[in-house]
């Protein structure tokens, strides 16, 4: 953010001026071929010289944000309020969609495109009945903000809760509360990038992550993931080269291929961070997800020089509508952080926090926990019966709530999508997932929201659509 | 934001890189009186040419961000990271800290710096009991997401209390359900404000606000608000020569004065805000927060065109651990701020909104509403009764939190507070509250949060401590 006052005072005036009509270009002030304000308005209305404009416009038009016609006037040009550049395996967007939610938009009786975990397979009745005792606790809870930083309480029991489980260190001064795992990225986000800052980001990755970057103005530099984890020379080069700000990662039950990073690579990927001095930002969702053995530590757990931050939002699984997360970081990034926090929307509400503390302390989570997993690991089996049935390619994950699947033959994701939606059948193409906007063969298909029954019966109905194709 | 994807693409390198320079500085990698990287450094870190970087860093140097020490290398200025600028009634800053909530963090026994309302006159018990009911309604409730405008019951309800109560003729498709006012100032911030920006903003007026939209680099024009209202002819000239992108305001029970701006100007804004094409947003917190007569209607009211954005966070003196605020604005606009809300955090959690919903919605509220209206124009009375003792100078508010009081001789509000923190008693300095920074003899005594025994006592040694001075 600071960027913004830092550019406005180091530019030159021409340049200031451009950049405003590029901002009132991209905020759909002015669109595609529409004829832009005179030399002489402007400059009455930014109070600077004429010749200041005519600079400002001549940048534009070098730059092909602007054309002009018959000399009488300057025009937006079809491509300036949207456009994509790959260079280098370096990848930069004017892209500010959500697309992953305009998809999430779409109603569909079988919902593959929803990584969320079917609402029956929680434990409603006794939440609801639990929550019941968290206002006899606190009967003032609906009437008092909670701290910028987040419960005292609750940083204290996830502080103990981390280092009983993933052997993290932690004090309750190192970490913040935020409403979902999305707002603690755009908040890292906000206070890392600018532009020219360069980022690593999984390919494929959560696209939501993408778009967030991207408003930053950051470059994105697409590190592969397989089953293996990371090419590590490929993310020391790019490292030395591109002296990223950070790496945005999901090494645990990836989203969306559901790959894991091998405990060994995790150690020499803090090691990296740290030589290179560049932040590890780790997306932790789906830890307790697994299905046979439990996964590797958090990277988090091998750091002691401060290069990763770690986000970890299990409230996913516990209560999704609390929307609870939990960052953890040293000082003084966590200073910062807590600032960013608190002019974005002063902190999490007390209540959902209280809430979440009391159920997650309790025994029953583990026994919720133990079912779930079963649950979730049925309704991957049938969804990969079915595939298999078809021939389709995919990796077993050892966890997490997604399959990424190859499509047969030249099927794009597209052309299945169009068909699928007008069947009620919703998925996420690949290329959603993809820095470089490929990957047009694959899809990410989530076994977690749709039931056994609607699970079989879509899956069938997708796996014979592709056959129309 | 998109200004800054803007800016990436518009600029030459050798800009890019000092813009790049500037935000690592002003992110604190390099402080004040620091070394910075050689030129051959930077040139490898960025693939540019040396001189490209010898450029930036000449442009930094003209700009006093950067100095050259014995030709040997170049360092961060000492006013590089943190300045401030006045002129023609102009006002810009980096200020990116939350002042208002560093004065928060303060532990006061008498606290009157937050304009909060004491937990004690909330119906707790009645709210406990009443949500539990809602959980009963709406088992799920804990194990789904909301949308991310907002959940439909509810805002369907809120159209029709604002139709109601405030005349607002509103469909559910034109309110935004948010976490609390700020992060819709937030939002509305990062929509609608870059570089070279102007925003009308009232003096004094709340100063997260200011934070907000500094640190979007925006540059502030203030418009003073006396009990009367505005002089409209100022406002009109500041529009025509600065050509605001918008005017925040809160013309109902202003924060910190507690003046309300008449109907009949509410009007001319309207009319003002479609000839300058200059979007009001109209912050209304204290709307029901009244002591004799109704306040007149929000400007949005009177809005035909789409030029006013109305933020309704009732929610306030509800359920303020809630934090639920709903905006109001017309298409397209309320497109883009969905999509900004989208990428803050997906949603507000649905848990919230429908206790929310049910409990305003009851009878119950509205008898609350009565008896707390009474019970906080008895605690501003005490407030008063101490003032006038000691002839202190303010103007008697209609309605809201606060008072806003003339220090009396040259007393300073700093003198005063670093005394008074002492003893265990907060306010708000004025100086917090003004964009230019002064109204030093002014402060906020907030009459909402201390019972009225604490009120009494608080403000009788506060009067005595000034004498000390």
């Amino acid at each position: 953010m600071k960027k913004a006052t830092g550019v406005e005072q180091s530019q030159p005036l021409f340049r200031q001026v451009s950049d405003n009509i590029l901002n009132r270009m991209e905020r759909g002030e002015w669109r595609a071929h529409d004829k832009l304000p005179s030399i002489r308005l402007l400059a009455e209305e930014f109070k600077v010289h004429r010749l200041t404009v005519f600079k400002a416009y001549r940048v534009l038009t070098e730059d092909g944000k602007v054309y002009v016609k018959d000399k009488s006037g300057y025009y937006v040009s079809a491509d300036s309020v949207s456009s994509e550049e790959v260079e280098d395996g370096v990848v930069s967007s004017y892209s500010l969609s959500n697309q992953l939610s305009d998809i999430h938009r779409m109603p569909a009786k079988y919902q593959f495109s929803q990584a969320l975990i079917d609402p029956n397979l929680l434990p409603n009745i006794y939440l609801s009945d639990y929550v019941k005792k968290v206002f006899d606790m606190y009967p003032k809870v609906m009437g008092t903000y909670a701290t910028v930083q987040g419960d005292d309480e609750l940083r204290e029991s996830l502080s103990q809760h981390y280092s009983e489980h993933h052997r993290l260190q932690l004090s309750s001064e190192e970490l913040l509360i935020t409403s979902g795992a999305q707002q603690a990225i755009n908040l890292i986000a906000q206070m890392m990038l600018g532009p020219m800052d360069t980022v690593l980001i999984e390919r494929p990755t959560y696209s939501v992550a993408m778009d967030i970057f991207r408003r930053q103005g950051a470059r994105l530099i697409p590190v592969q993931i397989t089953p293996e984890g990371y090419d590590l020379d490929e993310v020391e080069t790019l490292m030395r080269t591109h002296k990223p700000r950070m790496f945005y990662m999901n090494p645990t039950h990836h989203n969306p291929t559901g790959y894991t990073v091998p405990a060994w690579q995790r150690k020499v990927l803090v090691e990296l961070a740290e030589r290179y001095h560049c932040l590890l930002v780790e997306d932790d969702p789906f830890r307790d997800i697994y299905f046979d053995e439990e996964p590797p530590l958090p990277l988090f757990a091998y750091d002691t020089e401060g290069w990763v931050v770690y986000i970890s939002s299990f409230s996913k699984y516990v209560a999704p509508g609390l929307r609870i997360c939990a960052v953890a970081c040293r000082y003084p990034f966590m200073e910062q952080l807590i600032k960013a926090k608190s002019l974005a929307d002063n902190g999490t509400p007390q209540l959902n926090q209280k809430i979440f503390l009391h159920y997650y302390t309790s025994p029953r989570l583990q026994r919720h926990l133990a079912k779930l997993r079963i649950a979730l690991q049925v309704h991957k089996e049938i969804m990969e019966e079915e595939l298999a049935k078809a021939g389709w390619e995919w990796t077993a994950p050892k966890g997490g709530l997604n399959l990424w699947v190859k499509l047969p033959g030249d099927i794009t994701a597209e052309a299945l999508f169009r068909k699928s939606i007008t069947q009620s059948i919703s998925f996420v193409p690949g290329e959603i997932c993809d820095p470089l906007g490929e990957s047009n063969s694959w899809i990410r298909l989530s076994f977690s929201f749709a039931n056994e029954a609607l699970l079989r019966e879509g899956m069938q109905q997708l796996t014979a659509l592709s056959r129309t194709l």
